[in-house]
């Protein structure tokens, strides 16, 4: 992708998320109709359906030959990455969106010929905006981030996780995942896929796991910490399938194989 | 205690309170002296200590005959609660004041002959200041907290816990707290307490379950969440000692029999 096609479309994406925040935030107190998706804890409301529309009706009209894969099913039905590929959670942590009005984001992630080239996770009651282009650095707002510190270790690191890791389940015993929790600093559990990548990124956590994380939870996640020098693979160190569920390790890369191993002792 | 003496004290409680956030916030970027306490993970920082004795100095040059709890030992031994109390936390989630910048508060309880009068919780990098006085309403900065919602069941209720209820731990069986874990819409671990009270308190969670709470992270969430309606207790229902950890309940009133019943089931 030529620089300065990125950078046209990396404007463009900036603005239609600024713009679906600003729309989400003036309607955050209005009434919601909620329904039910996979199971009742996965909800999706008319902001959700309304505001990846929005994305998919300007994309298709600025960009007609660019392809789409939305989490709530605005989008195309792909079986590859070919092209420009636009993958967007227009609201991803809708619980948090549903109880609490805030912790939850915009995530879009923009790719070609399946290489992640701009991500944007947009907080948007906090009005923070987390971006990045692929070998330009990530940035919270105007501010450049860090790279992750690299002499962090397991016991001084803090990781975010659901509290299901520690169920019974079948990736992992969960005897080891105890051990995993008394062994690190902190967990943390903030509900939202999108802003625990960005809290990586932005080096307030060393890592984040979770058990089926779908491309819309990730897409702009993973381009951003990679900007910072983090790493985002399966929970075995493998490639992520950008088409399909799975379960993710995005950590700082100092990290990484302690974490692997340490889950792979409990593999099921 | 008397209305005029109430008031006037909360006054002056709030700018203290006011004050100390503002000094934190200048200095969050300085260089930190970290120590631990308990164990490798119970921090304690210069911040925690010069902003307690900042507290103390100030209680006890103004109202000499009042006595003062405080996390950082800069108080009194007390063994009893007569008179008028003040229970200090300088900063609630010192692990994420060090790792994070943010997501820490300060907490301030003030009670009267063992009852709660006044309490504050200071979201110090987000600027919200939660307050109550006991009867006259709850807070979020000047913005009045509706009675919490009477008609949540445990389904669909967010509740604040951490990890370790989900380890082997010597008050309840680990699949009892699977179960739960199964049987609430979501959990969420922000890492302090202070906060968890005030989100209680705020309607963006439904309760917060913890194992091993003292007197200065509950006394002035207490005060808080009483005056939306909520309840606090140990996890067996009973009144908490104000002199001693305990382990904690904070709820909205109508889910306390479901979640005390069922922590019950799996009690060792």
């Amino acid at each position: 992708m030529k620089a300065e096609v990125r950078e046209e479309i990396y404007l463009t994406a900036r603005k239609w998320v600024e713009e679906a925040g600003e729309h989400i935030r003036r309607k955050i107190n209005s009434p919601l109709v909620i329904d039910t998706k996979s199971n009742r804890n996965d909800l999706v409301t008319t902001m959700d359906r309304e505001t990846e529309s929005f994305f998919v009706t300007k994309i298709k009209e600025t960009y007609p030959e660019h392809s789409i894969i939305g989490e709530e099913g605005y989008g195309d039905k792909l079986d590859n990455l070919n092209g420009v590929v636009w993958i967007i959670d227009p609201i991803d942590g809708t619980m948090n969106f549903v109880h609490q009005k805030r912790n939850f984001a915009i995530s879009v992630g923009i790719y070609f010929d399946g290489v992640g080239e701009i991500g944007l996770i947009y907080d948007v009651m906090e009005d923070n905006l987390y971006h990045a282009k692929r070998n330009d650095g990530a940035f919270k707002n105007n501010e450049k981030l860090s790279p992750l510190n690299n002499n962090v270790v397991l016991e001084d690191a803090i990781i975010g996780m659901n509290h299901f890791w520690l169920c019974d389940n079948h990736f992992v015993e969960e005897k080891t995942m105890q051990q995993f929790v008394r062994t690190i600093r902190g967990a943390r559990t903030y509900g939202s896929a999108a802003l625990e990548f960005a809290f990586l990124a932005e080096g307030i956590m060393d890592g984040y796991l979770a058990m089926s994380l779908s491309p819309w939870d990730i897409a702009a996640g993973i381009v951003i910490v990679n900007e910072v020098g983090g790493v985002t693979t399966n929970i075995e160190g493998e490639n992520l399938d950008m088409l399909e569920k799975n379960p993710v390790l995005t950590c700082n890369l100092c990290l990484q194989e302690k974490i692997i191993e340490f889950i792979k002792e409990g593999r099921k």
